[in-house]
């Protein structure tokens, strides 16, 4: 009962890695906006592999379906159902795993929580294939937003433990330009290189790395954010830990905060052009959970994806014996890069919901 | 219309910092459990400054009455209205601040969302005095998990950028022990004397620090929480994000999981006394989120108290005209260790809704 | 965990009848609004009893204080509790019931969803005095409509089966007064008194006698009401549901709708000033669960209170025996006349609630 | 964002009458039900036109896809998503009606409410057709309910005036075959006949008539409900007002309530079997908004269909035009007969939603 996020944008998604596929549905979008299966097969494709060293093998045409809630181009304010048939599906091999959990994943916890009646082929709707769903709702509220002159960019900020160093928050356009030459999606070309290097030592060792991406909007107005409790930082904490492999979020300088003084931390105000400003953005755009009119900006941890090509212990669950597990397939050796437009997606969701609940976007588009 | 959190046990927080005072529902709470005042003022009592050199000299009797719900001494099923008075007001002083917007205070964006309706005395409804519903609440909850052998500690690991040393996590009841005699509750005395002694010079110098707690919750049963969204993960940041001062949010190694490798990262699985469990805790005992009967373990970090006694830039909103602000008044140098009672409340409160969605509580207690 | 409604502007109402007190908490109002507690308070004095032939002898104060959320005499957008301590309350008698739950009464499901740990004294939770906090709520939503032009009428349309004669409709000032002088709330005066009559015939038998009430909402825009499910039907049911005693809710010419056929029943569109209007209103002003601009109407069916003086045949919980149960104290005769504020409090409340996600509301009021 | 329904068990419909198709999502299904798309399709079945006198000629396969959430046999604990394309749409007629609303229908209101985008064909997502996703969330509940010996039966009690005589409500198997037999579903052959008769003449005439149904609900274990706003009532009556058409609701003896006194509408306790039982069912089984053990019993009336052959008056959009309409094409003279298996469907999803707050149903069945 908790495949839904949103209060009056409403995204429900469905599906799973190894069924017939994958979709959302979303509901409270304003109708007016011009959508076609186009803008969200264009923001599905970022979704996919495009370096093969970094990421899973296997390729999926991803076609989407809009099935409902767009009439002549346009939405209707109806609900939005988006279905992708899954194509490359290997399942034999998962029988395997069927009841010897792998480590990392939440194959345990899913046998556990649904009584064994949980698809497990590939995770089933705990793979990161249900992120198709996020993806093409994501389009509908980022289009959404551009009409509002409010953009959302996602980039790599550290695989591995290798950090990129400071780019310029203030012109996103630049940003997304950088990001989109670099394999690993990092605006820092030095460092995307030695990312790009490190996933290709760890996939020859059969492992995986983790990394932490940065997600920006800016021209997000100022008043958006309902107190005490859906707080801005809340609902898009919420909102990325839905994202497989997510164990971290902070906003601003976020836990380095904890070794700031007061005065270095505030963010002091000025005045520029008659708009109330501040002279640093520490807190990330956000205060008492409300947008101050700053660029939000928050970071988003990732573990290592949890499939290795390593021998790791897990347990039989049918005898409780420990047994030792060898995986082999196709598995992402980062998942960064492919994480971005997926965390681009989520915030646009989010900011989407809490500019209508404010009021700051119609019912009905002009 | 955002103050209420939870889904089956539900809070619903009122109240402002220099009204008449704060209080909280508590709707759901199962039929059957015993509570009076006194183990609802116990709670409160924690939260209360101990220690003056970290704290605010505010002093407040904040003596709790249970209003409604409570009948004979145990709950009825019915709503569960708990009231503060408050005490120790003075609010003379924020007229001064009513159109200069302190920094790293909610004042500016309040003031952006409620049109200037908002009540500014010490921050009206984004004080921390609201956090007394909160703690009320959690007693509540806290209460009812001890029923189930379920425990939340949490526990002060950096003020000011001093870090606590590793403690033993499989002993929460000597872990609850340390923090009891350490004045900022940390476990670690002798980083607790540090912590204590840059509390005192950051207060000479009209300064206050950040810092990270840690909460950690032990025998919660594998199979809570509710993917996709509603995760464990999710829903404990966004309670922790209400919070006022918290800036980032993070489980098992968080972070530190960037710079992992797969191999280093997947908690294995072994059987102990015919027991899943791993042999590590990386993941902080959340996968897919959803709870693996590990212990429960993240890290909140909380920028330094916004109040200084330093002057700062601001604007005063008549005329947009940039002026100087001096604060002076009773402030906390600060929050960790008051903040702790308030974590624990509110991890207190996620699990409880969650241990009732998946039916590990029932309705109505024997 | 349910004893909330609404969405944006939503009600969580608490308290018993024998306990310390009534009272609800409004979240989402707009900031802006005045309001103190002499206009709540003169909406509570219209639910107390203004007949004692009629009504309870219970005399209750019923002095309501704003606990928080409003500040110098105007709502900031913060919750808005408001309490009622109760006064006259006799209790001794209720443990009689304790065991022997009383016909008609919530006495028996409330025992066994509640373990017998609820509060059976005087009904608890159940009693109608749980609406002191809907009329309080609807005190708010009722003056913040009143901004916009909206007006919510209740008046008494049949009682014992007495039905009173047609009335001007498109009039609800004039509805008002003739309601006013009425001692039932009924408008047609001949009506009135039979009603009367009937009333004092069934108190002295011991009796009670049901009825029902009629809601009339004017001057709320087209395009209110949110399909599929959340129809402004739905949503004014449920709240009047709500409500002890009602067992019924038509809208437009309701039931009768059954034996009419398509021709009669359809309301055809003119034009009047430049707008559209329905030359009838057999559909009560909504269609496909949404406002089409007309009078939106309803009537609401109350079963006689379960209280009588007449011997009934019961059950003792402790050992399933029959047992007779006979009894005595201060019971309403009929409850339609003091339900009337409650049904216009709980139908301010959900029209308020729809007009702000309809954005017909906004945020902050000017 | 209120295509959904539910908390624990939640229903989200999409789709329009010219569009691909219609669909429903049911996020929070135990797991380990077994279920198929032939169970899912003797349900939908059940909806479509069984008698060409009473029913649009339309013809639709309605062939049902599990799209997800079902896993060799069983379902998983993931969200189900059903889909069905449609087949038989001619849309071109539409097209002049696009401007000019037809009475009775939502064509006005959501031309208002959606700014014009609305799908206008065949009333879009305000069409009958969005049923289909209610029935087959609905089968999902009934086989569902029906491992709990819950059973579910609506049948037809008014077609445009005519009342059928009273049945045996204990016996509900034998009255699902009275109704098997009838072609408009009426337990009573006699009244069954005369309504038939009158849906003839009616046709003839190119008119609609109404009618009411009644659902009853047995073997629902006394405790189930949520006060004070979450009551049974009210939300079988929310579920029953989504259902185009419908104009009232009323449980037990409803508005006949109005007119008893006390004595007489008291349901009074008795021991039968060991079991607390009423004596009567005025209440239809509900008090308190709760269960009490007792047979479930409500009615819904439905105003007659909007789509006539008749000329009526409406106005054009474009030019605020008094204009006539003459609707021609294939529409349903009564929808009584088809609306039985959605009234069934909501009031299955309602109950099972309420059975799993209650924890009368688990999260895994076993």
């Amino acid at each position: 009962m908790s495949f839904s996020f949103g209060r009056l944008f409403r995204i429900s998604v469905f599906g799973e890695s190894h069924g017939l596929g994958v979709g959302v549905v979303v509901d409270g979008c304003p109708a007016g906006l011009n959508i076609d299966e186009s803008c969200i097969q264009a923001e599905l494709d970022r979704r996919k592999a495009k370096n093969s060293e970094a990421s899973t093998q296997r390729r999926e045409g991803d076609r989407v379906r809009i099935l409902s809630g767009v009439f002549n181009g346009t939405t209707t304010g109806s609900p939005i159902c988006m279905f992708v048939f899954n194509e490359d599906v290997r399942s034999d091999y998962y029988e395997l795993i069927r009841f010897r959990p792998r480590p990392g994943h939440a194959d345990y916890v899913a046998h556990v929580k649904y009584g064994g009646f949980n698809d497990f082929r590939g995770g089933g709707t705990f793979s990161g294939r249900i992120t198709v769903g996020m993806v093409a709702a994501g389009a509908v509220a980022l289009k959404l937003l551009s009409r509002y002159g409010i953009k959302v960019v996602a980039h790599t900020v550290n695989i591995g433990g290798i950090w990129a160093e400071n780019h310029e928050l203030n012109n996103v356009d630049h940003l997304e330009k950088l990001i989109e030459v670099s394999p690993v999606g990092c605006a820092d070309l030095k460092a995307s290189n030695e990312m790009l290097e490190l996933i290709r030592k760890a996939s020859e060792l059969g492992e995986t790395v983790g990394g932490v991406a940065e997600v920006i909007a800016v021209n997000v107005p100022p008043g958006v954010g309902e107190p005490l409790f859906d707080t801005l930082e809340g609902d898009l904490a919420k909102a990325f830990f839905a994202i497989p492999g997510v164990k971290g979020v902070e906003f601003g300088v976020g836990f380095k905060a904890a070794s700031m003084f007061g005065s270095q931390y505030n963010d002091q105000f000025s005045v520029i052009n008659g708009k109330v400003v501040t002279n640093s953005n520490n807190s990330g755009g956000i205060q008492g959970g409300i947008s101050n009119g700053m660029p939000i900006v928050c970071r988003v941890a990732f573990r290592p994806p949890a499939s290795i090509k390593i021998p790791q212990k897990t347990v039989d669950l049918r005898n409780y014996q420990e047994v030792e597990l060898m995986l082999s397939g196709r598995f992402d050796t980062c998942i960064i890069p492919r994480a971005l437009p997926v965390l681009r997606s989520m915030a646009a969701v989010v900011l989407t919901d809490h500019l209508m609940i404010s009021q700051k976007i119609p019912r009905v588009l002009k």
